[in-house]
């Protein structure tokens, strides 16, 4: 009878879902009651209620998650109450302003103390962050009993930006629209908004901006800025302050001034009120991020001022606000000989002339966003300004939500990255968190992923980068291995043989894409505009540094562009540790060999290989690799739900076809200069060059 | 213990789940168990089981939504069987080619049988059909019990129409991106594609037409085919064919012809070709859908070739196949004294040209998706060509996806306007079904609201105008109220009192979104390009009939469009009965006035009051009467999901502020030109015409 009537009620709420199906909106919060008893036992014992004084709604949001969440873990309510008072085996939050002062304002410490785990930290944030740190260690199977563990994070502004467009589109956005529906803000809250902020929370990242940095003057309006307050309400409980990406010309456009000079008393004037404006409307504003005199946006030279005059303008705009200004040097005028030099050209002169409430914000890499890039030269190259290292989690170069890459050991290349800037072991990460040149702010910025889509990044493993970039904001001493072993856990299965099946497949995944699309250092050489897809052979465009033959320089002789002293001389932008590694075409490591060496076709590589050959196998190899991945996740296949397997069986699919796109693309086009043979043991492609220009050319199409 | 246990299971999925809120995903096929016991039961007794040869694909979608759609509503499993046999109390699906000649191919019928109710039809579709039809049954509390039902659909292609982009956004649509994935077609189909055909199925539409209307040439390719395809596969079993929007200049851009004239032979050769290519891939292929020489599109008027020609060459070019052009006549030149017009002279003097496998498709009204316009004078004027009506559901004049407007009403006003085509009752219903005409092709086409929103409309009420059109195109005889309240107890509520607030509140949004922005007749005074919020000022635009005082003719006189023998004489297109009804400005409905006359201010209408006063207070009343929905939203707050309450609400509260910027707008503007003081006992706004101008241009910045 009990069993008739469980099984009845399961029938019901079978019948009224749509699907059971694993839809992939709960993220890494899955809380999926813990399959092994034991296991699930044992964390009862230790959380039997949660103690949380729910002074602020911060300590509020960490207690109501640690219900949820363990809840869920053990398929038994946690109770939540004031005080632990007598009671044991429960978990206590604890804000304790004089906490360990080893601990940031952030950081957090979970410790036992009388059969109790107490999550403490100087403010309610670090309290937060410690109740995730906690049912993530339920989460991934560590026990709970006992537990002793403290985090700090290393970079204070720990941020995304989102490239959304007032009207819910979203630049090199590939999950849908945006998440943020203007036209209903501020009266709809969409639930979805604190979902978003949970998830953040989890991993520590602390920021958000909100728009495109592409920028509509219409956030700055009044009416916007109330938008924009209201979503600062939902993120605030969660440790997230707002910020705005600007349109330089606003005062001209919103204010009716007929200039936007930074050096115009009317504009200063201008932006302190608007500062005051915003910071009446959203206390804890966290600041500005600005995109100047670049692509074609207005910004301080069209006035002949300096990037530094606009930023210290905003600065001071600011005034006493605690806020920054986050000035991105993403510059690069039309007809250059190397767009490689431009920002470092215009930025390091400016070194020392910004004020302290500047930040400048700099790719990972000169160009832009590639599968692979050597580090910015401006990383280590400007002691006196603190930079904000940023990154593309939207895979506008990295094929859209149908190929699956995961970025972790990208961001982790770039921050191991040594730029010697003083000495040995001044990596990008430790220029970035300050600690090379003793800078008190600090920043990085991930350019989200995240969309209206049900999974919110299209891809379901595109969820594992917005995850692995908030984890290695958070510390980027970790490993992208045991991050993504991590997602996979939280994410997919806890079942030990497919964690690892998946979490070798997404560590060998980005060098995979790298391999069947950009090889040995090529770069820039996808399809015009949409970036999508191989067009190696675009030659004309609006700019010449839009097209590919810019970037390859493929000719009779070799391939790649010289950036050596008998080139562009690029390379001396950098330190001389970092010209010696880079600049010889014999040592040179291949990774980033054609970014700086054009060689010829037929030299021979450290591989044994020549150019030519060592390109037609990394192609071939690296489109053969896709059925690896193929591989990977079937055999993973019995310990995933159902959909999502399915689901990302079907991308794979797709990125196998396009991987032989890339292939065939590439391999033909480059044949046809190379005038080479493709190499043993390799077939040479079955359709024409025509074939493929004609198939790639297609997607050009409005 | 039996209770502690289903209680504890119940926290499992609780806590398992991000939230048990109504997301809406659901639409009206909820399936929620019946609440009340004995109408459950007496359902229970009448569906024991479905008996289904399940001979092909439609019969089986047809008994697995029988499944689970019972299977929910009953709150217990319902097994599908392949014959019933002997046994009784159940539903016996049965395809019968001899049935009834009275009932059409779609046409369903349902009646008890030896104690079993049978659906039948003469094919698949129809049993399809017939299923929703029983389910619709059960939802609205109707008795299954000797149910004795038929129905055929009036009319023949009941289609929605997607604007929807390749990059995924979708013109005018205001819930989120495209649910079509043009990069994972056709290796994967998002699941959403079979719940969106279910939709679809459930009220009768029986085709799609995939892509924009200002389409994009890629639709047209192999790879594009393909992917097409894959969507044809899932539409197939639910009853759908797709459909193609086609760029004109294809085959130059595609086919590398030099030209995209229609009489030339290579154009037709390629353009026949691709009709046979696109057959082979998809057998049951709909046709085409045209835009052609409108708003910048290319056509046969590039080659001085008339809509004819275009659309006879495209439909020889479908050959043999069973398919169809529909070319839109939405078409209007540059310059025109009166678009309204427009259409009318060049498409009228067409009639009897065109290919029988042609029709023609005609927006509801002369200008385009107002709240409220006449009837299109292309009805009853093209006796030989059969006309598909087109209506627009998606918001793009009606306030996006925070207006509540439910538009059953607007499309049943156009349906049965009198043409008087044939003498009276020659309504446009009947010339639109071919019943005037006696056409056998007939066609209505709904623009899709539809978007990859969790919800799919982003108002939840958008899915009753989804619903509403589907209804109406099936039996234009339906009444819309009718309509309103099964949706609602499908979607909403079962709760009596709070079905007929809801029903009463749906039935008067239309009007009331009439009269806060355009009452009496005004028109096309919204926001430019974008359509959003009023802007009655507009002078200047790329075309003067993108302005707001082309339309409304405000001066020192009086207000309104002249369109007697006096002005345009656009009224002389419509038959003589339709003239006199209209043509006095003392007798012509308030509804349509300024759509013919250019009124004085002062002059008395019929209410008694000046036009002046009347304006003024359709604009007042019309504002507040929005604190009428709201308050009738509040009464049905108990019966409702909390969730979607507080979405709906929520919504609710910007439609009054917006409201409110149109009263003002509208009020303040026509107040400067009238120099009427606002009639007691209205205030008049506290806020300047100069505010309320800066406040809605703010949505004019890029």
């Amino acid at each position: 009878m009990l069993l008739r009537n469980v099984l009845l009620l399961f029938l019901c709420l079978a019948a009224a879902a749509p699907s059971r199906a694993d839809d992939g909106y709960r993220l890494w919060l899955k809380y999926d009651r813990v399959a092994n008893t034991a296991e699930r036992q044992q964390v009862a014992r230790a959380a039997q209620f949660v103690a949380s004084p729910g002074s602020t709604p911060v300590l509020r949001a960490a207690s109501a998650e640690l219900q949820r969440g363990l809840s869920g873990l053990l398929g038994q309510a946690v109770p939540v109450v004031a005080t632990a008072g007598s009671r044991t085996g429960g978990i206590v939050l604890r804000v304790d302003a004089s906490a360990s002062p080893a601990l940031k304002a952030e950081g957090y410490r979970i410790f036992p103390e009388k059969n109790n785990l107490v999550i403490t930290g100087r403010t309610d944030r670090a309290v937060l962050y410690g109740a995730f740190a906690l049912l993530r260690q339920v989460q991934t199977g560590q026990p709970l009993a006992g537990l002793s563990l403290s985090s700090s994070p290393r970079i204070n502004f720990r941020l995304l930006n989102h490239w959304d467009n007032p009207n819910g589109t979203v630049e090199r956005g590939y999950a849908g629209s945006s998440i943020w529906k203007w036209y209903e803000l501020p009266e709809r809250l969409d639930p979805r908004y604190t979902d978003y902020a949970r998830a953040n929370a989890s991993i520590g990242i602390n920021g958000v901006v909100v728009n495109n940095v592409n920028a509509s003057a219409r956030y700055l309006s009044a009416e916007y800025i109330g938008k924009v307050a209201a979503l600062a309400g939902v993120l605030r409980p969660y440790g997230q302050r707002v910020y705005l990406s600007v349109f330089w010309a606003a005062p001209k456009v919103l204010g009716g001034l007929a200039t936007a000079d930074p050096l115009d008393p009317a504009v200063k004037q201008w932006w302190a009120a608007k500062s005051d404006e915003i910071y009446k409307a959203i206390p804890d504003f966290g600041g500005f991020l600005v995109k100047a005199n670049s692509e074609g946006e207005p910004g301080p030279q069209d006035y002949n001022r300096t990037h530094a005059d606009g930023a210290n303008m905003l600065a001071q705009a600011l005034g006493h606000h605690d806020g920054v200004v986050m000035w991105r040097a993403f510059v690069y005028q039309a007809g250059s000989k190397d767009r490689f030099k431009q920002a470092y050209e215009e930025f390091q002169p400016l070194d020392g002339k910004f004020d302290p409430k500047v930040l400048v914000q700099v790719k990972n890499g000169p160009i832009d966003f590639m599968a692979r890039e050597p580090f910015h030269p401006l990383f280590g190259a400007m002691p006196r300004t603190p930079l904000v290292l940023e990154v593309q989690l939207t895979q506008e170069y990295l094929g859209f939500a149908t190929h699956l890459v995961y970025l972790g050991p990208l961001i982790k290349e770039v921050l191991e990255a040594d730029t010697y800037a003083k000495g040995p072991g001044s990596t990008v990460a430790r220029v970035v968190d300050g600690s090379v040149d003793n800078h008190a702010l600090s920043a990085i910025a991930g350019v989200a992923n995240i969309g209206s889509d049900r999974n919110w990044t299209g891809h379901p493993v595109g969820q594992a980068n917005w995850y692995a970039f908030g984890r290695l904001a958070w510390d980027h001493e970790l490993d992208p291995a045991a991050i993504a072993r991590e997602w996979t856990r939280m994410t997919l299965t806890t079942e030990p043989a497919a964690v690892r099946t998946i979490t070798d497949l997404l560590g060998q995944s980005r060098s995979i894409y790298v391999r069947y699309t950009m090889p040995l250092g090529l770069h820039h050489i996808m399809g015009e505009s949409i970036h999508y897809g191989p067009q190696p052979w675009l030659a004309k465009s609006g700019r010449p540094d839009w097209t590919a033959v810019y970037y390859h320089k493929a000719d009779s002789i070799g391939l790649g562009f010289d950036r050596t002293a008998t080139g562009s001389n690029a390379l001396a932008l950098y330190k001389p540790e970092v010209q010696k590694e880079w600049g010889n075409a014999q040592t040179c490591p291949l990774n980033y060999l054609l970014w700086f060496h054009h060689v010829p076709w037929t030299q021979k590589l450290s591989t044994g290989r020549t150019l030519w050959n060592e390109l037609a196998t990394r192609y071939y190899t690296g489109a053969d690799s896709v059925l690896w991945l193929q591989k990977q996740w079937l055999a993973a296949r019995p310990a995933l739900d159902p959909a999502l397997y399915a689901d990302v069986a079907a991308r794979l699919q797709t990125q196998r076809k396009e991987a032989l796109w890339w292939r065939d693309a590439c391999v033909l086009y480059f044949q046809s200069i190379a005038k080479q043979p493709i190499p043993a043991p390799f077939a040479p492609p079955t359709r024409s060059l025509a074939d493929i220009k004609q198939l790639v050319q297609l997607y050009q199409l409005k």
